[in-house]
């Protein structure tokens, strides 16, 4: 799982089926001192999550694994709120 | 997903039958202000976009989870057209 | 699907058996103004191409996804020969 | 597989069910002299590992193959924790 | 499929059951002169080959359609030995 930021959120009104009534948030990733780095994606949110929320990213076939997402045409989904992080590098 | 832009289209008469009948298009990736990046894909267009329209693309297996790519060897697809993205970063 | 050039071949005499008669093709990476980039792949040929010319590549599980290596154990095949390229950028 | 140093652990309360009662590890990505790499991801650990100690790590659909992990939104995963490496360059 | 050499191997006591008895083999990546590269994998041999050797490596899902790693917890296997490599750029 990638970690990222919730920075923002997309409108698509012509969309696959696979995509209706999903929350499409942009997320950016984040370095371990909170910085925001330049990738980003836009995932599918699972869990109901705001902007300046920080979260872990699933991408690839994993993303259909949430009961939201199954069988759907989504690479990226928001699959947890992140609390905290403890490092000891 | 990626956000991307049409920014062309390709013909391929010798294929696998798998993309026989579907539109391929060129997409570029772009960043938040809109500037075209480097990375491009060649991805099926699933729902009906022209070109310079901003797009969101599946990759990977996710591609093939639209009706119009079950099962197709399709790695890349467009499964929405972006109306506005809201960023509060 | 990764636009891209065939500049070679591979020989292998010890392989998995999913490889058994697969014409191995070696792939660079080209940009849209055909310069040939750094990047590239040993890709299975599933449509016949030869030397110099300008295909598309499917990557991941969907490289599985042709008649010719379904269930094989092959991430990258050529699904396309690229006749034109029509930018309008 | 991708070698890894464990540097933390991520804490989640709202997260999707696939990763309840998971324990979310943070691996930084080291090289063969043992420097910790930029790249980082949040892993499952499926064998119990601890800080400071240095593992694979498996990505994409393959982290779903481990009895831990099975059918989840998982992504990556801590499968083997790292004994020795025995280079002949 | 990626080309790569056998520079090493791995060994690892504590393991998921996916990896039992597999032989891990360090593999980094080289380009067309030969030329070691930074990138590395840990990858599953499936054919039997040796440190110096020249492989091609199959990375994802398609890394566990070998008989030998079928539904196995493994992202990366080495599927054949290259013999010879014939460019024509």
């Amino acid at each position: 799982m990638i970690l990222g930021k919730v920075i923002g959120s997309v409108v698509c009104t012509l969309k696959d089926k696979s995509l209706e009534g999903k929350k499409l948030l942009l997320v950016k990733a984040v370095d371990l001192d909170d910085n925001l780095l330049e990738p980003f994606v836009i995932a599918v949110d699972t869990i109901g999550v705001g902007i300046g929320e920080k979260v872990l990213v699933v991408n690839g076939s994993s993303a259909r694994m949430t009961d939201y997402t199954r069988d759907k045409s989504v690479d990226s989904v928001i699959v947890a709120k992140v609390d905290s992080i403890n490092i000891r590098e």
